[in-house]
C-alpha cells in the first residue's frame, strides 16, 4: 500500500481501463479508428493500457512527445500540430522508424518541409471549423489545394483532414456540444465531396473530446482521436462528457494547516502540483479543484461543500462543511479531483496507481 | 551562439546579475539580509549568481527544493511552507547537515514535530497580516504563545516571524503597496514589541516581491526573502515594481503558422511552456505575454501592439500589429515576455543564457 507523505497523483486502474474500453466499443459500433491523443496522460504505462484494449495508432502534440512514444515502441504516430519546419532533423529521425504523419497547413510550411525531407511521410491537412487556433478555415478550398499541388509528387502524401474543434469546451451542455458537432461535422463531409475524386482514399479524423465522449453517431468519421477521456475531469464533467465517477486521477496532498475560524484547510497543493485550473460553476462561484476523503489508497465521492478556493504556487485552501473542519487533523491526506487532468497530470510528472505502482511519465 | 528550434527559455544574465545586485544593495543600505526565495528559478546556477553577489542563506518552497539546494551547497536554508509533519523524516535529514529554519504555525503542528524531531533546528512563526493564505493571524497572540510553550525545552528554537502578504500582489501602483507594506510592518513591529522580552533576537522576515523592490525604508525589519526579483515579470510590472528592460527570461518560440487575414501567427507555446497566467491590462483586455523579436540570442523591447491572445497545451496565438503579420514568416522565431516567471521557469525546467550555456533546474 502506497504511504503518501507528499503531493502524490493516484490513478484508479479499474476507473481508466473502463473509460478507454467505452471509448474503444464506441469506436467500433462506428465503424471507425480510435487513435487517442496521448497528451493528457504522456506515460509509456499508461500507453500499455490502450494496447491491450487494440489500439495501435496514436496522437502525440510535439516532435519530441513523438520520440517518447516511439522508443516506447509505438509505430503508428500523428503529430497533431502545425508542422515545426525548424524540426525536420527531428521529423526525419521519426519517418525513417514509424510511419509517421504530420499537419501541413500551408504551403509554405510544405515548401521548407519537402526541401527538408529525406524519408516519406504522410500528412493532414488541418482544418479549422470555428475554433480559430490553427488550421485552415474549411471553406478555403483552394489554399488546401496549394498544399496538395506543393506536395504532388514528393514523398509527403495528401492522407486526409483533421479537426480539433476545440470550442465544444465552451459548450455548457451535451445538446450544446452536439448541436456544434453537427454543424461541423458537415463541413468535413463537405471537404470530403470536394477532395474525394483526386484523393478516394482521404480520411476525415476528429480530435476533441466533447464531441467523441458525447456524440454516439459519428457517421463519415475515419477516427478519432480524444485525449482527456482516458482521465476525464470536472471540466469534461461540467460540459457533460463524464460522471465524476469517471474521473480515474485524485491528487492525493497532505494537510499542513487547520484554520476553524475561517473553515479552512491549507494543504501541500499548489499550481506547481495542479496546474492553475479553475473552474466557474452554475451558481458563478470559481474554485480549484472538488475534494474527496482517501482511505487505502482510494478515494471517496466528492465531500459536498468542499472546494480549493485559493492556490499560490505551492499552497492549497481548501474550504471545509462545518462538521469536517472539527474532523480534519495537520497530517491528514485530502484528495483533489481535477479540474484539468491534463493539466495536473503535468505537473505532477508521475503517477501512482491505487495499489502503490509508480506510472513513469515523459521527462520535462 | 544558441540555435533555437524549439520552445526555449532564455536567461540575459547582466539583467539577471543587476536585479539580484540593486536588491543586495537595497539590503545592504537597510542594514538587513537579503535571504532570497530560490522557488522562482530553482536552479543551482542561478543560485552560484547569487552567491557571487555575498548571498549566504536562501528561503525555498518545500523540502525537497531545500534537499536540492542543500546538495547544491547551501548551508542556510528557510523552508517558508507550514511544516509538513509526514515530511519527518527527510527534515531530521536536512537538519542534521543545513542550519534549516522551518514554520511552525500550529502548537499542533509541534507537538507532532517535536516527537519526531531527531536535530536542533529553528522555526519561525508565520503570522498572517491580511492575505489569509497561510500562518497564524498576528493578533492572535496566546496562539503564538501556545507554540512557544509546546517547543520550550525542545530542540526547536524559536527564530522569529516570518510574513508573506501576498496581498500587495493585488495592488496596482507603488503608492498602494507602500500603503499596505506600511500598514503590515507596523503589525510585525507590534508583535516583536511583544514578545522581545523574552526573546530578545527574535526576527522579522519579510517575504513579498512587492514590498522589497518597491519599499526603500524597511525599518525595523531583519531580513527579506524575495523571489520573483532575479527575473521579474509583467504582473510585477504593472505592480510597478520593475521596469519591462529589468525582466531577465524570455521564452523563444518557433512560428508554425501564419493566418494574415486575422492578424494572427501560431507559435509552439502553450501552458506547458509558460504557464497559464494572463494579464488584465488597466484598459480591461487580457493576454497571456508581451512579445519581442530575437536575434543572436537577445531581445528586443516589446512590439506595441503585439500580443499572445490566446493559449492551449502547446499551442500559442499571436495577434501581431499590420506591418508585422507580412513579415513574419513560418520558421521564425518570435519572444514572449513572461506573464509570471516563476511559472514559465518551473514549466520549461531549464534555462538558456543568452550566450547558449544550458543552466539545470531542479529536477520535477
Amino acid at each position: 500500500m502506497l504511504s503518501i507523505t507528499r503531493p502524490t497523483l493516484l490513478l484508479d486502474p479499474q476507473i481508466c481501463k473502463a473509460n478507454i474500453q467505452k471509448m474503444a466499443t464506441k469506436a467500433k459500433n462506428n465503424g471507425l479508428r480510435l487513435i487517442p491523443h496521448f497528451k493528457t496522460h504522456q506515460s509509456a504505462a499508461v500507453g500499455d493500457l490502450f494496447r491491450e484494449a487494440g489500439v495501435a495508432g496514436i496522437t502525440v502534440t510535439s516532435v519530441k512527445m513523438a520520440r517518447y512514444f516511439a522508443a516506447h515502441g509505438w509505430k503508428d504516430i500523428t503529430i497533431a500540430f502545425p508542422v515545426n519546419v525548424l524540426e525536420a532533423e527531428e521529423i526525419n529521425g521519426l519517418a525513417e522508424k514509424v510511419d509517421l504523419k504530420i499537419f501541413l497547413n500551408s504551403k509554405e510550411a510544405a515548401m521548407r518541409l519537402k526541401e527538408q525531407l529525406k524519408f516519406p511521410l504522410k500528412y493532414y491537412v488541418e482544418v479549422d471549423v470555428g475554433d480559430h487556433r490553427s488550421g485552415v478555415d474549411s471553406a478555403r478550398l483552394s489554399e488546401i489545394s496549394e498544399i496538395m499541388k506543393v506536395t504532388g509528387k514528393t514523398e509527403l502524401t495528401f492522407y486526409g483532414f483533421y479537426t480539433h474543434a476545440g470550442h465544444t469546451y465552451n459548450a455548457t451542455s451535451p445538446a450544446e456540444v452536439e448541436e456544434i458537432s453537427r454543424s461541423f461535422q458537415e463541413k468535413l463531409l463537405t471537404l470530403k465531396g470536394h477532395f474525394k475524386e483526386d484523393f478516394p482514399d482521404l480520411k476525415l479524423a476528429l480530435g476533441d473530446t466533447p464531441s467523441c465522449s458525447i456524440m454516439e453517431d459519428l457517421e463519415g468519421i475515419d477516427s478519432i482521436h480524444p485525449g482527456n477521456f482516458v482521465y476525464y475531469d470536472l471540466v469534461q464533467n461540467r460540459i457533460g462528457a463524464n460522471s465524476l465517477s469517471e474521473i480515474a486521477i485524485c491528487l492525493a496532498v497532505p494537510v499542513v494547516a487547520v484554520h476553524p475560524e475561517r473553515q479552512e484547510v491549507v494543504v501541500h497543493s499548489g499550481w506547481v502540483h495542479q496546474g492553475k485550473d479553475a473552474l466557474t460553476e452554475e451558481d458563478g462561484t470559481t474554485h480549484f479543484g472538488l475534494v474527496v476523503k482517501i482511505k487505502d489508497g482510494k478515494w471517496s465521492a466528492a465531500i459536498p461543500g468542499a472546494r480549493v478556493t485559493k492556490l499560490s504556487q505551492e499552497h492549497g485552501v481548501i474550504s471545509l462543511p462545518e462538521d469536517l473542519i472539527n474532523e480534519v487533523k495537520i497530517g491528514d491526506v485530502l484528495g483533489i479531483l481535477p479540474v484539468h487532468a491534463c493539466a495536473t497530470a503535468v505537473m505532477m510528472g508521475e503517477v501512482w496507481t491505487t495499489e502503490g505502482e509508480k506510472l513513469e511519465m515523459m521527462p520535462r
